[in-house]
């Protein structure tokens, strides 16, 4: 997407010796920075403070961390160590164990003088494809949306969405991003809700800050609000993205956005999660009992960086002296408050039948 | 309640002439601060700019505002203007009307002479009373933990609470926060998960300033977590406050709260309402559609205040450049997701029947 005239992608490598740049999405919306990870620990850091995020785009970075591993050490027991420190960068995304496993597949039987320059190519290989799963399922999204613009024969389409799953969030285009993007596109009037996303603001900082460079009407709301502007016809649609998903369709993506899907569910709002097939987490059922939900540092939800009156950028604690905080990052929607999964394939029940169906190639033969 | 080894209400008059005293709570947690109110216009701004809030406070507040108006000009005619002009302050607090009410009751009948002094005499006996109802609710809340605690044979009780519904909401002991101060006094193992409740933070700046202060264990949590802590079974009992309540039950609160009733009936967690009488209204019985949702300023939401790394107390800006934001202050929990209220006169289903029976001297006759 583009930033004033210039068309940035998340991640890019321009010379393998030179590193692998990203956004530092920590400074944003107040500053816009680009950063050079030199080293695999570059790459892990980067993942594990957040100046990366998104399962997309996390598992894109891991992929070129992997890359400037081998170009330092192409050795199969660098691979190995590398791709072991990786993989606990962060707990919860799937992508990131799908890309370190896709990386492993094309290295580990590769021979030490090629190992550096095929793991480059598989990197940017991954995230080529990242962009275009990600403007498939901008495609099918939009079908959605324009069935909804036709229903309010063209009244504004008020789509909600929670963190960030936009353009920031993968390597171009988003995932719950995408048909907005798409609709705003092909001339449809839509409205995008944006919650806030406490307590990394994710909504207010990274959706809020790329929809308005893309020229998209939006609002910024507390995470509190979406009930209630449900309750009251607000909402048309909820289009949200994922960490991970079930083979059942459990999706486990921001914190709050459980709380969102019930407040859908008991107004009749759709609900949809966009989940590219990297994100489906075939060997695993249930999402409450099986995926693991990061605990965070509690000064992210007592400090919070904004603009002070002179325009500074400072970083303000909000508690009271005494009290401490806790910090879930992520939650579980349960499949049965997802009205659909939209994936590159097309949109689908968020049912095991009906994903395992979509991406048999996919299912592991032995059950797990 | 005290603040060290003072005792504090939240607002008192020790000398009419003197004005009346209450506490600045916009500058909690950072700064401990009182304030004279000095005229009806001082009570008014209070109201309006959220120096004092909470319902059952705002309607003591606007009593008092009246009593300050009659000793400036104790005619009837500023009387009636007085009285219109504060029913304007906040739209939504069921509590401003009735304490209105009762004060024109008592004055619009008195002789100009003893209008002052009956109004202050009367203000005086509404906060008193607003004592009485809140240990009250506190003594009939305490069975409901005791009962939890005997369930978890001794094991740490989690409540979840949302918004300040604690002394400073109130003139003392508060209304959900009652029966935690009631339990921690009784000895019970309590554990107090505070909701942040943005967009004015009244969970992390009042509830868990007042927490701290009394000893109660808590945690602060962003508004997003409580469905998720409620999945994996960490908390026992979700305790909130109402500003309006119909006479069929439902529930007109801190936006948010309806996310969190949501949630407990998903997750089976008794989701109960402390609900003093003043705060029914037993003139409506659709929340959603007959009550009043007051819309703040965008800025509630745009700029939060907290401490810098010089401690001192700075607001910051969090919206990128040219994002808007929206403040609707309240939302309605409708009662079928109510376990319960919680009244001065006991626990009663959230139910019109209900109601009624325990609150019969006050259901209006006519029906309306």
């Amino acid at each position: 997407m583009k930033i004033g005239d210039t068309h940035y992608r998340t991640i890019w490598c321009d010379d393998p010796q030179k590193g692998v740049d990203i956004i530092d999405q920590t400074r944003l919306p107040f500053k816009f920075d680009t950063v050079t990870l030199n080293s695999s620990q570059d790459a892990f850091d980067a993942i594990r403070n957040m100046l990366v995020r998104g399962a997309p785009l996390v598992g894109a970075t891991a992929a070129y961390g992997v890359a400037l591993a081998m170009r330092d050490n192409p050795s199969k027991s660098n691979l190995s160590s590398t791709l072991a420190h990786m993989e606990t960068a962060r707990p919860t995304a799937i992508n990131l164990h799908w890309a370190l496993q896709r990386m492993n597949d094309v290295l580990n039987t590769a021979s030490e003088q090629e190992r550096a320059s095929l793991a480059f190519k598989e990197a940017a290989a991954l995230c080529d494809e990242d962009v275009a799963l990600c403007e498939s399922m901008g495609n099918h999204g939009l079908t959605l949306i324009q069935k909804i613009a036709k229903n309010k024969k063209g009244d504004t389409v008020n789509i909600l969405t929670h963190c960030n799953a936009g353009w920031l969030a993968t390597v171009d285009w988003g995932t719950a991003l995408a048909p907005m993007y798409k609709a705003h596109e092909a001339g449809i009037k839509i409205h995008i809700w944006v919650d806030e996303t406490r307590p990394r603001n994710q909504g207010a900082f990274l959706s809020a800050y790329e929809l308005g460079a893309a020229g998209v009407p939006h609002t910024v709301i507390v995470d509190n609000a979406g009930g209630h502007l449900m309750q009251h016809g607000l909402v048309d649609l909820c289009l949200v993205g994922t960490d991970r998903t079930t083979r059942s369709g459990d999706v486990c993506n921001k914190i709050g956005t459980y709380l969102k899907a019930l407040a859908a569910k008991d107004n009749n709002v759709p609900f949809y999660v966009c989940a590219p097939s990297p994100s489906i987490d075939f060997s695993i059922d249930d999402g409450l009992k099986d995926i693991p939900i990061e605990q965070r540092d509690p000064k992210e939800v007592s400090h919070i960086p904004g603009r002070d009156s002179s325009n500074q950028v400072v970083e303000i604690d909000i508690l009271p002296t005494g009290s401490t905080a806790r910090n879930d990052a992520f939650d579980v929607t349960p499949a049965k408050y997802i009205t659909g999964l939209i994936t590159e394939k097309g949109i689908v029940a968020a049912e095991r039948e009906a994903i395992s169906s979509l991406f048999s190639d996919r299912v592991p033969t032995n059950g797990c």
